[in-house]
């Protein structure tokens, strides 16, 4: 499964304060952190609520980050402009689009950016009138997105669709919904990827650490195929690569045991 | 999901001294400790390599853990001298009789047992031939158990087959295999249950109790009733109530909530 670094999201206090100050070390700690551990993307989010500096805060990280890692960046954006300004600076790999909702006004400029770009991109559906309550709907959104994706000869295979995550705390049926979405997904729109941000299943629970990861090992077992996650908690890496060796992908244990001699997991 | 307390097993050394020295303490202590941490049913092995003993140790066992705890006993032989004694001797709740198998000699005389005592019994889709390597075989002799039990008036209700787990690190194929069969034997024989030993997965691997933990996931997911296991392990217990909260049979996560307050959970 791919692993999408999270940490360095404008939403995050630490991260805000980076942004606003220009703060290159933290910024560049947090991407080498995060490559090291094993990500196979950074996310790259710098919205910090003064929208007209996003575009060149954008351009900003996606330099620095590209000085300490060759890993490929996701460009997380609800900014036209901002995304467009990240996807053109990014030099080593080609990025990320994050992400593209159905919502008018939204889709087709998102999709002509991943056209443009030639980038696979995380697609959400979501809907004018907000997010579909049920697998089935959210199915109809996502098979949408397909056709209007495919008009720009972006196949199924460059989208990743994120079946979206609502708190377990709200109503114990969302958990399932998201699980049901995922499973849907990969068995009806051929090619097809998926991907989930996993931590507010647990919003307003205790232990929301416990929460996200057995979350985590029930989506891999519906099929999913990336998450955003921490990838520097180690917890969270072993419970990945332990639901990897049990479901079969990880042949002969090759990456458990190696995560193991890496002193990732612990009981 | 019903909890089967599984420490006391004469396979441990601890319990073999146990039983061969009569330590009526040890025994109960086991028993109390299970009990207290939530268990459903507790297991009684008494086998310790002296067969002559079994029926003998048995009824010690089960006299001893009712003075103890009211919670209903599983009686857990291969010998059906010992399993009878065990089931006739409990004398407050109708204890589970663990196990029937499909081989030869074995299925018709247990499945009289539990005919003759009223109780559910644990069935394993073991031939003469050995372990049916694929979910697909697996089923049809669980299906096969399930008709020799019709003609004893034993509904399907009261079967609790267990898939049998082989050892990841032999196979990568085998969790997924028990998985498959939770998910066929739920599906095709209505009204069937299902129970699994977990520790089996994870022999000969590293963190042992990580690849069983989210084993235990992936299977509640899949459907499965009941499972063996160390209820007073504060961890395993954390999981499985994380794990029904995220598959929506908490309700409110009212069972999460409540294991939050009593210390159950750690992230």
């Amino acid at each position: 499964m791919l692993v999408v670094g999270e940490l360095i999201n404008g939403t995050r206090k630490s991260v805000k304060e980076a942004v606003i100050n220009h703060d290159e070390q933290f910024i560049k700690e947090l991407a080498k952190q995060q490559a090291e551990a094993g990500a196979n993307y950074i996310d790259v989010n710098v919205a910090t609520g003064h929208g007209d500096k996003e575009p060149s805060d954008m351009e900003w990280a996606v330099k620095l980050i590209e000085q300490v890692t060759d890993i490929p960046l996701a460009i997380d954006s609800s900014s036209q402009e901002a995304m467009e300004v990240g996807l053109k600076t990014c030099s080593k790999q080609t990025p990320l689009l994050n992400s593209v909702s159905a919502e008018p006004g939204r889709l087709k400029p998102f999709l002509d950016l991943a056209e443009k770009y030639q980038t696979p991109a995380v697609a959400l559906p979501i809907k004018d009138s907000g997010i579909p309550p049920s697998a089935e709907e959210r199915l109809d959104v996502c098979k949408l997105i397909t056709e209007e994706a495919a008009k720009r000869n972006i196949a199924p295979e460059r989208l990743y669709f994120d079946p979206l995550v609502l708190p377990l705390g709200v109503d114990s049926t969302n958990p399932s919904v998201t699980i049901n979405t995922i499973r849907m997904v990969k068995e009806e729109i051929s090619g097809a990827k998926t991907l989930v941000g996993l931590s507010n299943v647990s919003y307003g629970l205790p232990n929301r650490k416990l929460l996200n990861q057995i979350f985590m090992a029930l989506c891999i077992q519906a099929g999913l195929d990336a998450a955003l996650l921490n990838p520097t908690d180690r917890s969270t890496m072993g419970v990945l690569k332990a639901t990897e060796a049990l479901i079969g992908t990880d042949q002969m244990c090759i990456n458990y045991l190696k995560a193991y001699r890496q002193g990732l997991l612990k009981d």
